[in-house]
């Protein structure tokens, strides 16, 4: 099954916005064993979009465009695609009457123009929109008219605005295409986030050990990131399960509880949040360099504050002082950046909030402000832990600005999981 | 003059990885005046990446490639690309070189394999890769073998990891573009980023006075993220400067200093540090329902720290009492979500780290907690200053949880900005 997703939007192409339907869309599909064979993205005129879509018809059997689905003059995709496939545009009294509840419960009038987002191309059939006027669109082709095969192609229309395009991809679309193109096989997906061991390490642990069930059918996916490993476990067919069911089994001992922070869709955060909440213990956050990026990403995670209990960015040495009770004398001795500031803050943390764990960490962010002794890129970072002896770790993290918080802070977060 | 991008990997099209090149490679094209007609992502297998490159051949002038530029197995775009345009690869000994220094530098031995990227296309121009292995290419081809007007066309091949890519894309292909394939007329473009009020707004606010200017060239765009709004104003040819400046100065006239907050690349957070550091202020921070997200905003900003004393993410009410002061019967009459909580809190980290400004916000981002009063979304912000009285404002920010944090600290950033 070949699949392809067009994004329509100038603001793409001018690199206004970044696209982050690719991301969610591909990866919602890979999850239930369809995978995107090609992604395009184009302007919003008329030429552009027409092409586009007509040459994904004549390759593929599922097209997912997004965008270009709204009551402004940009929003083009649905008339310039029921024009291309021959069908009219019928007015859909459901739909609108679902547009006008959509603004009613807002306490606002029916724009002028909403109706064209009422009008709906012969045949396909309406994916309502929960959080938003326009509806989603699928498009049953058959057969399709731009493909030599003659064969049948599903086109789905989503659109642009991702609060309004998540949920209906997830709850309805997705259903909509495991139901009208189931896949031949049974699939099996299993992913294990990893943080701590680079990529060609993890591979040459496991791959070995996991030679005899990759001739069972077993495919084995790495893809790294900044400060992680995804490894995917996948099969296909009746014994899907149990092969990739052991497979987990076999990494899990071979990378063991301390590499792998989470499956599928965890986060860093989100596995730290659900090991504090199940254990009843709180947390508080002393960050220099990462400068609240550590605290940002515990309260992305709804429940956060079952167990955080305050963040601290001290960022001048005064608020060090203050806050957290770091002494002067260690400042001068040793410097902001060394190990027993690090170690000062996490203690002053646990001490003054009260918490069962903290975590402190103190380093150079850069671009500048680096020494021969520490340059641009030293981190120390501390654990404090309410009846164990506190942990200090130095770390070089030589990235730029924003890479160096988010690994430092990814670290810090490693170093706290590895004791829960 | 047609420019077309191929985004190359398997990651990316199992929604593993965001793809943040194509809008880093859009804007410093479009900024430069080249726009980007077509974007296109492909997974790391021959035929897919020969099927695009000769595709994008047969259409466009420009072609530039991201990735599969490395040592690894998956890493086939040069092989590919060279076998495709019938160009031998010959090892070239300076970029072998370049690449031993790299290793040399970082106290590392040259690992086996590098020799492969040291091979380059017959006729290659080579964009050394100072933050990698690497190198980018530069390849013309003169006629283009793939486009039935025999025009001749310009292929880029860049290094995939970003830190790498950026600056190669920034220093060395843009300069070889703007000198390969000049722009025919002028072009000028100014971006004025606003914040605080609606795409429509903006556009009828400034579009009918600019009227005029647009008869004689000028093209405004309209770019609406969450919480900003970007306004382009573009022209070419002989007068574009002077169109251009004239746009701006309406512009600035119609919309005043309150809702600009920078221009081009400027972020709210980099408007803000520029302010306090040129004003010698100082600001602390106490956050509850943004969780750290203004902090970890403003120590984006490289100096950030000449101007953050600190900030505190005060989430449970007993890190409110303790690390500002609030009062527990401030608390008690009116929850942690109201005017004087957000009052005492701005007030309590202005006295405490004695700071110039001291921004607090308290809310409810949800997905629980709301009530009838003070539904999910609901949020008090407050601005203590030093020798002026504290503002408090109520917001409704009824979004998810990830966007409710980035408006929530947008608001509050403004606050601040439109004192300073």
């Amino acid at each position: 099954m070949k699949i392809e997703l067009i994004n329509t939007g100038s603001e793409l192409l001018l690199g206004r916005v970044l696209n982050t339907h690719q991301q969610w869309i591909c990866r919602g599909l890979a999850d239930l064993g369809y995978e995107v064979s090609r992604q395009i993205c184009v302007p919003d005129d008329g030429p552009s979009i027409q092409a586009a879509v007509r040459e994904s018809l004549s390759r593929a059997d599922l097209i997912i465009t997004t965008g270009g689905l709204g009551p402004t003059s940009d929003d083009i995709t649905r008339d310039l695609i029921a024009q291309m496939l021959g069908r009219k545009l019928i007015f859909d009294p459901a739909v609108m009457a679902q547009i006008e509840r959509y603004f009613a419960s807002r306490q606002r009038s029916t724009p002028p123009k909403t109706e064209l987002q009422a009008m709906i191309p012969e045949g396909a059939r309406v994916l309502p929109n929960l959080n938003g006027t326009a509806p989603g669109l699928a498009i049953p082709c058959e057969p399709n008219p731009f493909s030599n095969s003659s064969a049948k192609a599903l086109l789905i229309l989503l659109p642009g605005p991702p609060r309004e395009l998540r949920p209906m991809f997830t709850d309805l679309a997705l259903p909509l295409i495991q139901r009208e193109m189931p896949l031949s096989a049974k699939f099996v997906c299993r992913t294990l986030r990893t943080a701590g061991m680079g990529e060609s390490l993890v591979e040459n642990k496991i791959a070995p050990p996991l030679e005899p069930l990759v001739r069972q059918g077993l495919e084995i996916g790495y893809c790294a990131r900044i400060g992680e490993v995804d490894v995917r476990l996948i099969a296909r067919g009746e014994c899907a399960s149990e092969i990739v069911a052991q497979a987990e089994l076999t990494a899990r001992e071979l990378l063991g509880q301390t590499l792998i922070f989470g499956i599928d869709d965890d986060s860093m955060e989100s596995a730290i949040v659900n090991l504090l909440t199940d254990q009843r213990k709180t947390l508080a956050l002393a960050e220099s360099c990462t400068g609240g990026m550590i605290a940002n990403r515990i309260t992305d995670v709804p429940g956060a504050s079952a167990v955080l209990i305050a963040g601290l960015v001290t960022y001048s040495n005064q608020s060090k002082q203050a806050l957290l009770g770091v002494r002067s004398e260690s400042l001068d001795a040793h410097g902001a950046v060394s190990e027993v500031v690090a170690r000062e803050m996490a203690e002053g943390a646990i001490a003054r909030l009260d918490t069962d764990y903290a975590i402190s960490v103190t380093g150079i962010a850069g671009p500048s402000g680096g020494t021969d002794a520490k340059p641009v890129g030293t981190v120390f970072m501390a654990l404090a832990r309410r009846d164990a002896q506190t942990i200090v770790r130095r770390q070089f993290n030589n990235f730029d600005r924003e890479t160096f918080k988010f690994v430092t802070s990814q670290q810090s977060l490693s170093m706290l999981r590895e004791q829960l």
